[in-house]
């Protein structure tokens, strides 16, 4: 994740430090990948925009380039997106993760990093947001890792900071993020892209199946954004 | 909560205000409980410490006088501690839960406020403290709900401090504390008495329901203490 290469970006074509590995967001038109994307942007990391299809994915790198000039973008519809990058996240609704990872099986390739992002809301259901669905494999995550190709690997991540706030370049963040996986380079590995984007810490917290607490944490965070009219994030006390 | 009358207490029996009302912890010899009673008591609120045996109850007075002089304590054993006050604390390991409330079904009285702080803890049956199980009614409040005499209330909270640096009352507290429960009153009398502790802020986070989620932060924070050996709380992001 240091600097690797030198690459000339942005309108003038000045070169600079390719300072980290690319990252490919799968759903990056929705409110958190779209945030992502153009905060790692901001940081200086070439970010692949992944849609449904082209067209949408070519009007979101248009808006991506609007709001981060000098960011490194391309888009694709996400079975090509998904090869772009050996960082691959995935940012869609959980009523879309089983198929958009059925869609991906033939995209992804062993040595890849799935880093998902899914939040098992009832609202999936038409049920509360305040709430959570039980997911057979225990959670989001094990799910995901249940259905990605053999030799890919999951961490789950990001369920904590408000999309909303992610997509506002002109918000402060000022928060962690919790970062559950079973290889511990691959979690390292993550937080350091994460650590990027000003004002985020990633924070390990465990094995991949500590994802269904931490995978809580979204519809308990918005039951407080309900109650307190804000956009509310957390932070973990203690850590040296 | 505020000055309802002047109290002679302490070994100098100097007329001071009481600033609270009294709260009466069940469970008050375990670390939780004996932290949260020395943290009150410093804080100006009469202490009644229950424990199984009113041997214990009195050992433990003896233990957090030492620690909080100024300290108004008295101790019973559980059933008459709950008769105490109108707040009372739960502050028993999970495997106690449900046998501690069947014995207190006699001596809970309409119109008092239980204060849950358990947590299902998969250790409660030999598994691991990172994983919790699954409880009938949802959360180990809900449980605390359906057990308590009709007339009294639930409140689910503290979930998130560490009972050790509770207790360590040279340590500096800096986090917040999640409250549950379905009655709005409740929970702002709850979040008063959370706040009177230096370094705690108690922070609504919606229905007794959302226990469930809430009682999930224990294992997940025990996952990172274990990971980055700490004693890890934590802290919403983003209140006004």
């Amino acid at each position: 994740m240091n600097c690797s290469s030198w690459v000339a970006t942005g309108a003038d074509h000045i070169l600079r430090p390719r300072l980290t590995e690319p990252v490919a967001i799968i759903g990056a038109t929705g409110a958190l990948g779209f945030g992502l994307a153009v905060r790692w942007a901001r940081a200086g990391v070439p970010v692949t925009i992944g849609s449904r299809s082209q067209e949408r994915a070519t009007e979101a790198v248009a808006r991506a380039r609007g709001a981060v000039p000098e960011g490194e973008f391309d888009g694709f519809e996400n079975a090509r997106a998904a090869g772009a990058a050996e960082v691959v996240v995935l940012s869609v609704p959980f009523r879309s993760q089983s198929e958009t990872l059925t869609n991906l099986k033939g995209a992804l390739r062993p040595g890849q990093l799935v880093v998902d992002t899914t939040v098992p809301l009832a609202a999936a259901v038409s049920g509360r947001a305040t709430r959570t669905l039980g997911v057979w494999q225990g959670s989001a995550a094990q799910q995901a890792q249940e259905m990605v190709p053999e030799g890919v690997r999951v961490v789950s991540a990001l369920h904590t900071v408000s999309a909303r706030t992610l997509s506002d370049l002109g918000h402060d963040l000022d928060e962690d993020v919790l970062v559950c996986g079973d290889d511990r380079d691959d979690k390292r590995r993550v937080v350091g892209l994460i650590d990027l984007i000003d004002g985020l810490r990633g924070v390990d917290c465990g094995r991949l199946e500590m994802s269904r607490l931490a995978e809580g944490l979204t519809p308990l965070l918005i039951s407080i954004n309900v109650r307190h009219k804000t956009q509310a994030g957390i932070k973990i006390t203690g850590l040296p």
